[in-house]
């Protein structure tokens, strides 16, 4: 069995050392021997064993017939979605861990590799390592799903433990982030919560079956948390964490991203520095959790490595996945009940007790001329129209 | 598609309740309505809708060509064996729920199955609703498995944490667990490790592929843990928790059960009451750990759905499982390193210095004749001979 690898950065370069280190087991598990025909790469990397398979052009490996199936780890949406479309049409199966490219054009490539009979998957796109493309398609498949909360973001989780745990402001944290290459020099994605935001996109896509278009999901980053919110958090006995959440409630999917405040009861709780966590409540199964390492080279790799052994089991059958391209409508998240977390001036106390059910109070020393509060459950357009009428230093979600 | 359901107990009237409760979205699913033709029980159920697919003959089932897939949640060796042999030799599918069955014979089972070409599935065997069978098999193949732990007992992760939360000693927590129904009235499968062990059993063969008797698996349960020795880990900060587990070091593998304190860091530390969660270690993929209801009635049969589903897929197929009946020869655990808590007299104090290296000295108030040590790693034989030399009150595994 030859493969392509397309995109020899750090994913695709530890497709290779995956492939090459577990040659055997691979072949035991796959039925037939895995080895890389081509990488595709516009760069040079001389003194690199990989110059012996690296080509430039993708036309060589399209059209070889030998190569079966194609692992695209180049990100980013284009030329990613040419040319796996092409190859999907030209009936080779496709394993990429493209979150861009699956948020924006899963069910279309799916339809595709159902057509030719060849496989789609993309198992490392959420989670990197943690299986749960995978167990959300064929395991959990008696349930019907509830809500999917997940710390999906490794950068931001770090960002994050970091703040908690050294008391840092949220800028010293990222530098850290940064200068540790947990953190890109442009940051967005990942702190404005733009990377999270396509993979619950994804996830909730695969439960329900429809397509979800990541712009509609209200995304919020963690850019605004502070050192302060960090210890209040703490002496409420919770943690911050960045969430991409989908819930279904009566027949309604809601879907946002944002950070929330939770208890140390919360089985995503300890979930730490770049570790990344899915939690899956199914209305049979409950509560089920998959926990690892939510990117990096190796794991990541691994799970890309896990869908080229799939798709070499499956050669001539398409694995089922329940994407459609019919739209999913979300629907708004004002009407959704959360407990929150509110910081207001010293001053406006009384006022507080008036607007909000105040279900915890709390004051912080070295912060005398403020004080913090935890509501009751509230519907979020209710939170909004109070918090209209009340100076607001910053306000979380909660579950506490 | 027509299923038949054997044994009419809590987990097999779950599986009826969720093919009914779930019918829409498992036909979805599986790309086919699945119904129940017929329930095999001994018993009646007086006034039970059941009643109308009831038979107290297996006979009938196993020959009604129409009922293609067999659901066996009897529990128990036999005459679940003899039944689910005879169904595979007739071409018909089986999906189960006993961990003493598939522990046993998984490898013959699974043989047949390959050469009948249907399959032979048992995700609910081990973590109850927690997917880890199907991934073990589908989505942690790229890696070599180094490690697998997990809290594989929901009784005694449930008495060992109302110990811990209530500091009640373990008759106590015990008769707690029985009132509520957790544990049997003759509880000793799960506080003596049996069940745990027949689960790594399973999870044990699956990773690499041959049988492992469990009969050889050294089996410590939680009956010699004590009030005060829940006291001291948690003056250590940790928590004792009882543990299945098997590990290849150099083409070696060791399996063995026994209770062991863990640290605040390990992902499995905050696994509380009856649930359950498996870490599993990869050579590239590093830790992922899978959390969720280890047993009840509704989460089992979402699992044991879940392989009806896959069944009904793979009409004609068989989904490979890795697990030759070639036996793997387990090492002696008496080479392994571990840390060891041990509780010794007062008077014990100049001896146990010169016995042993100590990384932590504990006294508790209240038990002032008594002292407790942590030592560093050390080999369980060499723990072993120098714990002859002294007088032990007690010992616990260790990771601190």
């Amino acid at each position: 069995m030859k493969i392509a690898v397309l995109g020899y950065g750090t994913v695709g370069s530890g497709v290779v050392e995956v492939v090459k280190r577990n040659y055997d087991n691979i072949a035991k598990r796959a039925r037939e021997v895995i080895d890389i025909k081509y990488v595709l790469d516009l760069r040079e990397f001389p003194g690199d064993p990989v110059m012996e398979v690296l080509v430039h052009d993708f036309g060589t490996i399209v059209n070889d017939p030998e190569v079966k199936v194609i692992v695209e780890v180049m990100g980013g949406v284009e030329p990613a979605y040419t040319f796996v479309k092409e190859a999907l049409l030209k009936g080779k199966s496709v394993c990429t861990s493209n979150k861009e490219l699956v948020a924006k054009h899963g069910a279309e490539l799916l339809e595709i590799a159902r057509q030719r009979n060849v496989n789609f998957l993309f198992e490392a796109s959420v989670g990197g390592g943690i299986p749960i493309i995978r167990p959300l398609n064929q395991s959990l498949t008696a349930d019907e799903i509830e809500e999917i909360t997940g710390i999906l973001n490794g950068t931001t989780n770090y960002i994050l433990s970091k703040m908690k745990d050294e008391g840092v402001d949220f800028e010293d944290a990222l530098k850290e982030a940064q200068e540790k290459g947990y953190a890109e020099k442009n940051p967005a994605a990942d702190i404005e919560g733009y990377d999270a935001c396509r993979k619950i996109a994804i996830l909730t896509s695969l439960a329900y079956g429809m397509q979800v278009q990541y712009e509609e999901i209200p995304t919020e980053g963690i850019t605004k948390i502070t050192a302060a919110d960090i210890r209040y958090a703490d002496a409420l006995g919770g943690s911050i964490k960045l969430f991409g959440t989908s819930k279904k409630v009566a027949d309604k999917v809601y879907a946002y991203v944002a950070p929330k405040i939770i208890g140390s009861k919360h089985p995503l709780y300890s979930v730490n520095g770049v570790f990344n966590a899915i939690l899956v409540r199914g209305n049979v199964l409950g509560d089920v959790m998959f926990y690892g390492s939510g990117a990096g080279k190796l794991p990541t790799a691994s799970a890309v490595v896990s869908d080229v052994i799939d798709a070499v089991k499956h050669q001539g059958v398409n694995i089922m996945q329940l994407w459609s391209n019919k739209k999913l409508e979300l629907e708004a998240t004002k009407t959704l009940k959360n407990q929150f977390f509110v910081r207001v001036p010293a001053t406006e106390r009384e006022k507080a007790e008036k607007l909000f059910e105040i279900a915890e109070l709390v004051t912080l020393g070295g912060l005398e001329e403020e004080f913090a509060f935890l509501t009751t459950a509230m519907k979020e357009e209710t939170f909004e129209e109070a918090a209209a009428q009340i100076c607001v230093i910053n306000s979380i979600r909660a579950e506490l």
